[in-house]
């Protein structure tokens, strides 16, 4: 009889087993107590769970996918600890088990500081960068292989070719490094870029494993820099294993199936919007091969909170980006966002809110009054300056201003920064990964160069570098995105030109990496540019002038977007200049006498610490 | 001893003689009680005035210029009368007296009814509308005479001209009528726009005389329509008498004298603007022969309040357009607004906010929540649409549309329709004195004509056309001001073309008319177009479709820019269709079956009312 019964409990257990449990370990004391486990098996819902320790379960939620269990427990009080979850068959008995892990979080987890406009972020496609670890560019589970010929293919770069690098970046002035997705994107095709997740608690393993991960959020720790997680709420890969056997079928928004987005973003709050448009522009897909996830599902948001917070907790983070931020159910993100800002306060997260109007993206900032008209309340720390993006991808060509072009188009950009509640908190750059590269568009242009970098560096907000900027790559959009995400030279075993070293660089490179990186290492200790207020005035003639300023000290910038040497009186800008007469070229460290009269060359920026 | 002393009287009287007394009367019952009456003559400061009637003087200012006395009084629970200012000399002599006249208010004076978005307003250049009394046309007061074949002369049209002219205008379909200023504007050249005004108690003789204005108003109302007069609050011309002989320096604004504004209007709002900017910008002068004037004085803000109202009360007036809004000092210009709409509060008033950003307009509009956001509140009702203006100006040459152009450029125009307070209060136009004329941008295309005008007319706000728009009339913003303020033909006596009558008009002139007639005629007792919700599109093929409904009607618009028919399914409407299965075709009366398909004409507009 013992015989028998110990028989038909291994069956059981044999036959029921759990194939995925996530989050796959947890942490004790967080703010939120609790902790909704996901287990995943063979017709796992007809079980019971329970679980050790005198822990309280809150809620178990089973879908009408009986392969899937959802059970929350109540960690409130309970210390950091190992547990069994258990599962019990129709006749009580326990069928099988678990173990689980409350680890200890890590001291002042909570309190972590974040990014902020002390900071420059340096994005980097992994894939692109550079190939630190040849032995993993293939795998044998993952679909795609490494094909460097093939610009949408994947080209073998990794975590540890950023780990490899660090001194570069370094050198460069960077103090944030924001890197595309790295979790598992298993397609057999464009899966390079990451953003079409299929297992978002591992690693891609052509990237590495999650151990390099966390060994590269290390190193960075040790250097004083900080590591950027980039978030996809949004959506996830059609490979995704929970895409082929969902525990909801409104899991992800279905038509049945794939709809594209509209990919209009202003249905999400304008009042005459059609309900047809507002839900296509959100539950439409972003593309076929990325199923949009259901936010305003508790279980999938709740899914994705806990994620996003065990990849904090767990590779010891200091910020997200997340991608597509207004693509996602405005509720939904919502709580998603305040949920991770509640467990951490000074947690940084900068949303991709890709419109062309200010109004359009101070609503998504957090405490916006904008979005207050309609009590909207996103909790987004920071947004993204596209609007400044705009201007920055043309102005420099347009030599003589008319009434709205040339620097006028940069003034205005500021003129409408008192409807972003936190003007620290904007993301401000020249190029990113979904963009024309700056130095495409400008065919190479030192001088413009110069200059986009110059403003980067001095308005309020937070700089963002793309990966190459600082040695001039470039590359066409209108190529694809391919062009636009080149390797960096110096990635690969044998490339000829290696960028990341001195001797490496062409002439032309060296100039471009000088100029970059002298200005963002006098940046980083500027605590007038991260944090001083900003007075700017009318550019006259195409020549813009704006003070960053603080009690202790005033940084007065000069931009001559025209093609001929400007000279002007500075008796104009006496209120910021306070009787000031010179400053410090940061580039030149020269003397340059501001008392009554200045020569601007033509194409330039002008940094001058006021002495 | 007796002759004597009646000698000496006399003498003072002689010598201080009384020049301007404004207010020259005033309304009893108002809800302001305090009046402030300026005297104006020789000296007049060493007097001491007094007021008859056992009313109380409050205040009495004397300022660098002897030959101005402001006095205050309080007409609180004082009947309607005829009282005397006396002025006593330095003896406690009375050396002269003055009547004043406190009038009887108009029944429901204070509760008068206003413009909205039930009107169609038509936008008058009096010189060049009609000269209904060549009489007039030179005035030897008056240093410009008229001169028909100079543009930038004056023509000889008058308010005798509008009102010979009504039933054309109420056949158009015409509710209201906007005439630029019609005071006196006494300069050698250009004075026929007259917003550069020398008495603002007084019409221009050239148009004629006060009461012939006050006869337009009661013209206009006999036939239930409505009088807007275009009241400036930011200069005058530098032919005012009171600016010869400024009553104090700060009067207008100085440098000393005359400095252009840089008409940059962000820098009112703009917390990174520099001072010498906004300064610049708000006190510069519009052009040089026109003092701007100083609203931050408060004896020139209860100046041009007290005008205004006068005005109103006088003039029996249905609301106010107001020039250059955001050039004024915005504190001023917020009392100013907000103290006529505390005498009447249904009193409508449209600031001229020329901006390209829904945003910056909306900060304009009363209780704005952007505004609110600096705490400030312009209290102004009423805003233009200058970016529909901006949209209207050139997407009906877009017939291919990309992502931002075409009919989408138009529909992104509501998409921030949260933003205004009020949405039904914003002003919205093909075109107006100071800008190109829509025939000219279009080359006369009937076609784009009629879009634009649909538009116009079934969008939400208060539409707004100028003369000479229905006729087709062209000109061309590049040739100067004068040729986008063209004589209106058949308005001059000998005019071979007489637009004014079927008979008179050319075949072309007839269609634009037609079409414009049908079209606000129908609009004028639609209460779902004037008050009912918008729900639009996102535009297909370059096919802009919105609807306006309320509890009881729906209206279906429809546009398609494209240069081809279009053919297109209606189940996407489904939600604003609830159910309807076809539409009368407002212009030719026929049914359209809106059930399955519809087809619509290349570079069309069509307006359904559902069955």
């Amino acid at each position: 009889m013992k015989k028998l019964l110990l028989l038909l409990l291994f069956s059981a257990t044999a036959f029921a087993q759990i194939d995925r449990m996530e989050p796959p370990f947890w942490y004790a004391g967080m703010h939120n107590p609790e902790l909704q486990v996901m287990f995943y098996g063979k017709n796992i819902a007809q079980y019971t769970p329970s679980v050790s320790n005198n822990i309280v379960i809150k809620n178990v939620v089973r879908t009408e996918n009986p392969n899937y269990i959802f059970v929350t427990i109540d960690t409130k009080n309970v210390a950091a600890s190992d547990l069994v979850f258990s599962f019990k068959d129709g006749k009580n008995k326990v069928a099988f088990t678990k173990n689980y892990s409350l680890k200890k979080r890590r001291e002042g987890s909570a309190q972590r500081k974040s990014y902020d406009s002390s900071d420059m972020i340096y994005l980097i496609m992994p894939d692109r960068f550079a190939n630190g670890n040849p032995n993993n560019d293939n795998d044998k589970s993952m679909a795609e292989k490494a094909n460097r010929s093939n610009d949408g293919g994947r080209h073998g770069g990794d975590i540890e070719g950023i780990i490899k690098n660090l001194d570069y970046l370094q050198e460069l002035g960077v103090t944030a490094v924001w890197n595309t997705p790295v979790c598992e994107d298993n397609h057999s095709r464009g899966s390079y870029h990451g953003y079409a997740q299929t297992d978002v608690y591992k690693i891609d393993p052509r990237y590495g494993t999650n151990e390099d991960y966390l060994r590269l959020s290390a190193e960075l720790k040790k250097r004083g820099m900080k590591l950027i997680l980039d978030y996809v709420t949004n959506h996830w890969g059609s490979e995704h294993w929970m895409y082929k056997d969902l525990p909801t079928y409104e899991w992800v928004h279905q038509f049945p199936g794939y709809s594209q987005s509209n990919y209009r973003m202003t249905t999400q709050f304008d009042p005459n919007a059609s309900k047809i448009d507002a839900v296509q522009c959100e539950e439409g897909w972003f593309v076929e091969s990325m199923p949009d996830l259901n936010q305003s599902n508790p279980l999938v948001l709740n899914y994705l909170t806990q994620n996003a917070i065990w990849w904090i907790e767990y590779a010891d983070l200091d910020g997200f980006r997340v991608d597509t931020y207004s693509y996602n159910d405005k509720a939904g993100i919502a709580k998603w966002t305040k949920a991770i800002t509640d467990e951490y306060p000074y947690f940084n997260i900068a949303g991709e809110v890709w419109m062309h109007d200010q109004a359009q993206m101070a609503y998504w900032q957090k405490d916006s009054k904008v979005a207050a008209i309609q009590s909207y309340n996103s909790y987004l720390p920071t947004v993204m300056d596209f609007t400044l993006h705009d201007a920055i991808s043309s102005v420099f060509n347009e030599d003589k201003a008319g009434w709205d072009s040339g620097m006028q188009k940069v003034y205005d950009n500021f003129a409408n920064d008192f409807l972003y509640p936190n003007i620290n908190n904007i993301l401000v750059f020249a190029e990113n990964h979904d963009t024309g590269r700056f130095n495409e568009i400008y065919k190479g242009d030192f001088n413009k160069y110069k200059m986009a970098m110059a403003l980067v560096a001095t308005v309020r907000g937070i700089p963002q570098l793309y990966y190459g900027s600082e040695i001039g790559m470039a590359g066409d959009k209108g190529k694809g995105d391919g062009d636009i995400r080149r390797d960096f030279p110096g990635g690969w075993a044998g490339d000829s030109n290696n960028a990341f070293t001195k001797a490496g660089r062409t002439a032309d490179q060296q100039k471009f990496f000088d100029y970059t990186s002298k200005l963002f290492t006098w940046r980083k200790n500027k605590e007038v540019i991260h944090t001083g207020k900003t007075t700017h005035y009318v550019p006259q003639d195409n020549v813009y002038v704006y003070f960053r300023y603080n009690d202790k000290d005033i940084v007065m910038v000069v931009f001559n977007d025209s093609a001929e040497a400007r000279t002007f009186k500075t008796a104009r800008f006496g209120e910021s200049l306070k009787g000031r007469v010179s400053g410090k070229d940061i580039m030149t460290g020269k003397t340059v006498n501001v008392a009554e009269e200045m020569t601007v060359a033509p194409k330039s920026a002008l940094i001058l610490e006021l002495n």
